[in-house]
């Protein structure tokens, strides 16, 4: 596996459909923030599985080191991804289907013992956090984005406060 | 794809992992019983993932006609395999995790369309309704299927009423 | 039972209402890219419960092969079906209650040992799949269909790279 | 449809399997216990179904008034029976699968709008509640058992009662 | 308890919450349809528990035979009814959290033994349903309503054949 | 409302059910450990629901000040007292159905704006915790309760460390 | 702990995002309509941990005598104030996420022993009924207060009848 | 943040109370396996949250480069450690309450935006695969790490293989 430096993108994003594009691209946001490089495929498990799986087991050995791969319904995209490649896998299940995406949670979730996939919430908080995790990794040998997380994170509880400020105001205001 | 008359077994039962024995073997006893042969394999999509492709692969050109695919929680086996064959699949979720089968369920059903797995009950008897359903599509051009069939499923009506009249007999005696 | 040749219309599609059209359309949709004849009835299992089991009896009778059955609720409707043919049975379960098709799910799936209804994902999903599954299963003893399937799912692959080519090009001319 | 008094069993009482006899004579109980004759019948809306709908539909004409019917999993038989017949039909869903009577009690309850069925608890309470309904259908025209049904609530009120004083002793002694 | 035929009214309609009305008239239609009188109160378990307990109490001596109740959410409305009467109480779980029913089901269907609610399904199909039940009851001893009903039945079914000629004409139209 | 000094049970425990002793004692326990006297009552929602009331509406008048309530199944208990009383009304949600405590559950918990039932988790954990939330509540105007219930959570975190230390131990001896 | 008289803010409310403001502030109306001063705070479990921590253990310094909290998806934000004080900490669960806020009502309500949080129905009904809570537990020691929540009790009956009233006049109009 | 080689426990393994160590083991099992370095800790987040929080902020300091978290019910502790470190968090839902693990597994799951949590299936396969996804991220930069990662997921399809052969044998034995 080459080293980080060398590699350009060391995040691959998987999307089980072009539909899901509007979700995943939130994790490709959050990673354009950090300045993490990465790359968007779409791929089916079911109804491209021989590039699916030829994608996965290509990955380590260009240089990738995380996986994000967001599906929907019986959503195997990040199980079957998980199953050809020994690195980290992250699964986002999508609201797709009339059951709101419970099916996709339990599908992606449940894995059998010795074929991990990191979930992440349902839908667009999912596909964020799938990037944030990402980074959290990456950032264990990198000091630079360790600082970037530290100042993320801060902002994120600024923000909060931030928040109340404007509640407060705008609530003053319509007494 | 070579006739049925020259083929062996007709039916591969596919179960994810050695503990599903005690419930796929339900399917197996009712082939059994309608004399159409069949073969099992313990193959699972995410440990072994690469021999369950090529089994599936390999399955019409030997003679398989229908791929029956047993499996619980992230139960992902049966739609791996009908993303790697035109055979007809046949999903059996099991119980198999304290979510009590609702996850495979899940999983084997909600396949996106275009790759469609045949799913049955959760545990033993939608592993004994694989083998009626797989003897179903058989009997299409076997007459002598067809026969045992109805015969079976004239069976299944008398079998109900036998019970019935057992009952009012051990009810009256109890009286 | 006649011969596929003789036989015009090898694959019946009920639906329990009017309302379930929209969805059912699908399979029809699917089956005339395959020039696979079909007939679709509108016949409730609750509401006009005779003229479905006589169609259900007459149908192996009049050369159908595959029976479809659309419904929503208490979706009793494949499973009264298959009660009265040992044709094989598909069940689309229908989105149609406030409960989302968890109802219609449950009702389709978990029949019980004897008479299996090959049950679809929920909604149109699933009636696509169930007209997969049916050419599928006509496909066992029809080469022309099967080189059809073996195209269709080619295709499907490549309709997915294509996507993603598309996606690419429109994400591209974002920047 | 006779009159009552000619009636010699007015509550016919289906279960879909022998199996479920455990739980369905808890109604037969508290019918006995009524003085209200009932006929118990094991037929099945999959397994038996000409047997089950010939019997629905002779029901009335029988002197049947009301009938009960118990079964689990994909639960049709209530359905079935209210689809052959415009007696009151009370349905108790039974936890007989791994889905732990959900699936039961939905395909009980959701029926479509103009074939009801009167659905009770999961299991026990449930085949006891059938037996009450029953009873008070039948003390709409008779008043007698319009006393026994206020002595039995009565009753009901009295038992808690009861059994606080017999809990509160058993406390005391503890101590 | 007055004879049916000097009680104007017998079926008594309880809704929880006037936002229930809309659901809860479609009882109303169908009765209306029947010719049975039926009157509608507004009257909820927890925000006027004392109203809806002295109208459960009197409902009996005012010549009510049948009630039904529509409520959502904790759905206690029919189940504290049943508590105060040993009428026939029909429960209708209304849509009107974001849980989707399935607390109103759950809250009518799980009464203890003793005390029956007969639970229809979730929403506007239940209502109707609840309106047919009372119906089926009352015909129990009123001939021109089992004629009625029979009648009734026998359109369901015309209904449905008739929407199947003209979804297929349409169809025939469209092509 | 008499003062708390005087009232000599400020907590009113009931239960549906006998059988829901098991568990409710696990409220008596804790108040007993912080020496709140109470005082515990069985009294159905459905089957005794005249005392019920009466309990509830005197409860404020005899100095109760807490009320809790276990129930399971159609858990209406909680919610019945909590229509006919101002006073804090805490429900436990019971497993006392094959729906494992989801009916009681929702039957608690999602009381109509107007009418609170302060849920607690359902079972064991839950009828502790309905417990500790009256005390709490006590506490409020109570110095010497405020002091314990300080002492109480410094124990639970000291618990939970000890525990530890003995796990590490047993780990240790186990090597 | 200062007494009540002193405190301006009986009432503190946390709201884990600034999303959650339309919802909660039914909390704050009702407050305001019985004149309980309340105090609004936006402070995320997981985003502003500390902020919030911080808040929670000074609240009984400051004279806080409940705690209100809403929250959707992993609700975890009553459950970590409720370990930092030991003030009544009153959780409400928000419909934030596909899951129809099923995910935060179970992550809500199901605390271990020793941690209560008192929780509500999902959404509006909840926030609303958290302060009805609130208001029911500082009546204990307000006679005030317990008179205005008689009122409110009295007048929410008399809403109901006076629905119906209406109702019944739109309903005679539209005949 | 020290380099790994130096660091002598990279992974802390979290559990919210001392019966939680029999599924928890099953980590510590398969990271002893891989010669990874773990420490163990009982903490809550609700019953010892500052020892929690104490833990979780000092972990990146001393070494720690991944945290694994499993806790059952309201599950909040994997949440709660992530609110305070950047360093990857694993969740892993335990059934502990009678709602089967779908309290934890949504609870741990449903993290918001900003602050994720790498959740496992329910229960033992979700420990183990807590621990196999913590050795694909320290194999990010150990290519000994990484050579053995490689060699387990050979043994877990040779493991397939040769139960496979038993399951055959035993079946051809018990003929």
């Amino acid at each position: 596996m080459p080293d980080r430096k060398t590699s350009k993108k060391p995040v691959l994003i998987f999307m089980g459909s072009e539909n899901d594009h509007e979700v995943m691209r939130e994790a490709v946001l959050i990673l354009e923030q950090f300045a993490v490089p990465c790359e968007m495929r779409v791929s089916s498990a079911h109804r491209s599985p021989k590039r699916t799986i030829a994608l996965a087991e290509k990955a380590a050995r260009q240089g990738t080191k995380i996986i994000i791969a967001g599906a929907g319904a019986a959503a195997h995209l990040a199980g079957v991804i998980a199953a050809h490649t020994t690195l980290p896998v992250i699964g986002v299940p999508l609201d797709s289907s009339p059951l709101k995406g419970l099916d996709a949670l339990l599908s992606t979730l449940q894995m059998p013992a010795g074929v991990p996939v990191a979930t992440m919430a349902v839908g667009k908080a999912g596909a964020r956090n799938a990037a944030i995790l990402a980074i959290e990794i990456l950032a264990l040998h990198d000091a630079r984005l360790r600082a970037k997380l530290a100042r993320y994170k801060k902002k994120l509880a600024q923000s909060v406060e931030q928040k109340e400020r404007l509640l407060r105001k705008s609530a003053n205001k319509s007494d």
